[in-house]
């Protein structure tokens, strides 16, 4: 019976039947505006380049909602995120802080080391839905 | 024992633990710049409200992705979107058409009817990635 070499970069991950635990599927990211990432080393790269670009940021959760279905649990929730880039002249002050209004979708996979992540997409709310059907954003 | 009355409107549905199969878990959908949407029937009155103003709408979608694990299935692709609005006067003809670029994740429950969609979230691309750094969207 062969060896299945759980650390190989080059599998890309099944898409179909069971998954090895310590692995999983293979992840997916959507952050605002982005096209989709897949992939651990994708998006932890997204991640890495977001944050060396962003001095300050903290997100204030509402609106959550988790809904668990066997081993999977659906999370969604509103992230009211303020940021603040870096100085613009190298001074010790921050830039300009920045309030966005995003939601979320979060999929998680229960795993023997626990709840993991396996799909993250956030998106700008770009209008408030109304009564006024002019105001409704298009889809 | 109860009965249970799956057809009861006023269950807003089990954040955990089993859920009936013929209900599954609540659903939740996000089109694209709009808030997060929950319920069955929230859901549908969102897209009658933006196909009673869709006259023409096509979905071309590319960079299709599944992925399974056990009983729940991640799908995310680009949806390349045409779609055209009434025409401006009551004419004969179409409004304008116009091209959006939106990427979705869908998550889908294996049910004893088949396959079921439990979440929709798609977004706008607002940029492409590229090797530039300043071209990056920001998160």
């Amino acid at each position: 019976m062969p060896e299945i070499d759980l650390d190989d970069p080059a599998d890309p991950g099944s898409t179909a039947g069971p998954e090895p635990a310590s692995e999983g599927p293979a992840i997916s990211c959507v952050h605002p505006g982005w096209p989709v990432l897949t992939g651990r080393g994708e998006v932890l790269r997204s991640y890495a380049l977001i944050m060396a670009n962003t001095e300050y940021i903290q997100f204030f959760l509402t609106d959550l909602r988790v809904c668990v279905a066997g081993d999977t649990a659906l999370v969604t929730c509103t992230e009211n995120i303020l940021s603040g880039g870096p100085a613009p002249q190298d001074g010790d002050e921050l830039g300009p802080l920045v309030g966005q209004l995003v939601v979320a979708t979060n999929v998680f996979r229960r795993t023997p080391d626990g709840w993991k992540l396996w799909s993250h997409h956030a998106s700008p709310v770009l209008a408030e839905t109304g009564d006024d059907e002019d105001e409704e954003p298009s889809s």
